[in-house]
């Protein structure tokens, strides 16, 4: 099929943003989108809206018309939202390379939007545990940070992971977002504050291993490769991208210290781009809980299985590092708007690519990965990018 | 891009179904498309689910691997929930299209699904609300019956259309749902008893005019066209789609008596498939409520406009007239499980074309369209079929 460029990118502030509406951000990361690809919404050919909840949130669904009407795009263009739990928005994007690769359309925005701070966190809680399976472990009680504490314990038992190493992967993400303007948490973590602070939410997981309820919007314009308008933006391509399923719910699972939606999803996306897990320079991976960012970076195949602790521990994954995981500040300090969170990744990484991440900027970056979770890893979608 | 049949389909029966799960409807019908297609799940290689609002109706989200799992799909494919509003079946099928034709996938499943029947009647219009816009109707009373009731209203103020012209849709739909095994209305009713009920839901709309609260699911499998594996079955090629979209909120519209994004769809999809409307033999519209179907074939042009209610009246869409409408039973007797209702639209064109449709057959139909609506028309999508 045809190949597919991002040739637009386009951030709200993640936040808690009491004084913007759904509409209002998703409206803001999507103009900013088509500026930076120097086209106009009636440029924009098909359009899909990442979202896992707002129906929930903010009793609106039907998601995409609704964005779509408040951007002016044209009547004659598929608006379509996209839900995939927590990879929501990377399943959006998914769909937009799948358009193209159609040849029925040729310019495509995904906006990924989620406005959660309309609730109390038990509500929050709630909502996000219907993409647990809710007739048969959300209602006796599983919510995600006890899946999560599940997994940890177990990583822990099995592989001998400690507090520490999920601490590491807290401080070095909230380093990142300090460089990171549109991130959630400015706020610098030491290793020792957090092995000293006994908030717990899901005994092994504190509070600091957890990531944040966040409102916000990314975007991004898809075309086909060679069909960058805006000159001054450097075009990055989409070598790969796969997307894969598992077993729904946790105790169905072998194993729960893997993914085995992500081990399949980055098999298929390596293969498709041709290249090797050291090519990759930057990743954004799902780190929703700080034992997901160790899994996943395993799952991925950065690492053997059980080294994601002690290789974070050694800043192997930092901003200097071997290959720097999560420069935006990822879900834990970036923040993690669901349905939002798979288009930032992207945003983020072409940012990478382009050698536009400022103060956060990996050095020489030219291919990068991200990696988006749903649910119970029921989903998980990957995309590997490089410059154009 | 490539061309596209039907090459499976599959349907559970319509109506109030207590003792099955929104699981085990999706899974019957996904069964019964890749038996009629004659594959197995290890064949499919992407599958989309159209539901509205399984988060609401059963607190489940994240469908697609939550069905995709329990079918037995591999674990390596795309499974991509699809929402909007009322036409979330319909759009999951363009997408299922769209995959096949970026090549990505030769042979996709789609699965259209609701289970409505779990909270009270008010509850379910609150639900259904959702597809409107909440921040700027739904908060001051607005409910679907309400708005069609106001369209109904233009309608007769501006084309003279009554209460028999509506009420005529009624007796052809139930008596058409009465030659459909499926379908949830297994009633025959007559001009005079609709006339005489006065058991009014929104001023001109009677309980008569209003479509089912429905369980519900259908599925079809597509495939590139000359791949059916099943020689004992008709392939039906689609020749035409598409999907357009309009101004969000009703209030915002031009003219109560006229979906833009119908009109839109209309114009693309016929385009496309190169034909006329008169070479239409069978149409499945979406009758939410009786005036919707009257407004349906006008926008789609088998009509001019005002001529909806004289047409039906005349029984020019009756089963044996110049183009059947609805022959299914339509949501109004067929049933409106939201999420399948697009999906099942297809399935009935696919039948009549394959001349499968028995009592309701109409005869030597070579050609259909199937026309799905979502909320306050702010999403139209609309598909043309052919004996292949």
């Amino acid at each position: 099929m045809k190949r597919v460029s991002v040739i637009g990118i386009g951030n709200t502030r993640y936040g808690v943003i009491k004084d913007r509406s759904f509409l209002d951000l998703a409206v803001e990361a999507g103009k900013k989108a088509m500026a930076d690809a120097g086209i106009t919404p009636d440029e924009v050919e098909a359009f899909y809206l990442g979202n896992y909840a707002g129906s929930d949130f903010i009793n609106q669904n039907h998601l995409a018309p609704y964005v779509g009407a408040a951007l002016g795009l044209r009547r004659d263009i598929p608006c379509t939202h996209i839900e995939n739990a927590c990879a929501s928005g990377g399943s959006a994007v998914r769909e937009g390379i799948v358009a193209i690769g159609s040849e029925t359309a040729k310019k495509v925005l995904v906006i990924g939007v989620e406005k959660m701070n309309t609730v109390p966190t038990p509500k929050v809680t709630e909502f996000l545990a219907k993409a647990g399976d809710w007739e048969h472990e959300v209602k006796v009680g599983y919510t995600f940070p006890s899946a999560f504490a599940m997994m940890a314990r177990r990583h822990m038992h099995q592989y001998g992971t400690t507090r520490e190493h999920l601490a590491a992967v807290t401080v070095k993400n909230h380093k990142n977002a300090l460089l990171n303007p549109d991130a959630q948490m400015q706020k610098p973590v030491t290793m020792e504050q957090i092995l000293n602070d006994n908030r717990v939410v899901a005994d092994p997981l504190r509070l600091y291993d957890c990531s944040l309820i966040t409102d916000g919007a990314s975007a991004v314009v898809l075309a086909e490769k060679g069909t960058a308008r805006n000159l001054s933006k450097k075009p990055v391509d989409i070598i790969g991208f796969a997307q894969a399923n598992d077993s729904f719910a946790l105790y169905q699972k072998d194993d729960l210290t893997r993914f085995d939606a992500t081990v399949e999803a980055a098999n298929m996306a390596f293969q498709m781009a041709g290249i090797e897990r050291e090519d990759i320079d930057v990743a954004e991976v799902h780190d929703c809980f700080t034992i997901a960012e160790i899994i996943a970076i395993e799952d991925l195949g950065f690492v053997p299985k059980g080294e994601g602790g002690p290789v974070t521990l050694d800043g192997v994954t930092s901003l200097n590092g071997k290959f720097a995981v999560n420069t935006s500040g990822g879900l834990k300090a970036k923040g993690h708007p669901v349905g939002a969170t798979g288009v930032g990744q992207i945003v983020e990484i072409v940012e990478q690519l382009r050698g536009e991440a400022e103060g956060r900027q990996v050095k020489n970056a030219e291919i990068g990965l991200t990696h988006n979770l749903g649910g119970s890893g029921a989903t998980c979608v990957v995309h590997i990018l490089a410059r154009g």
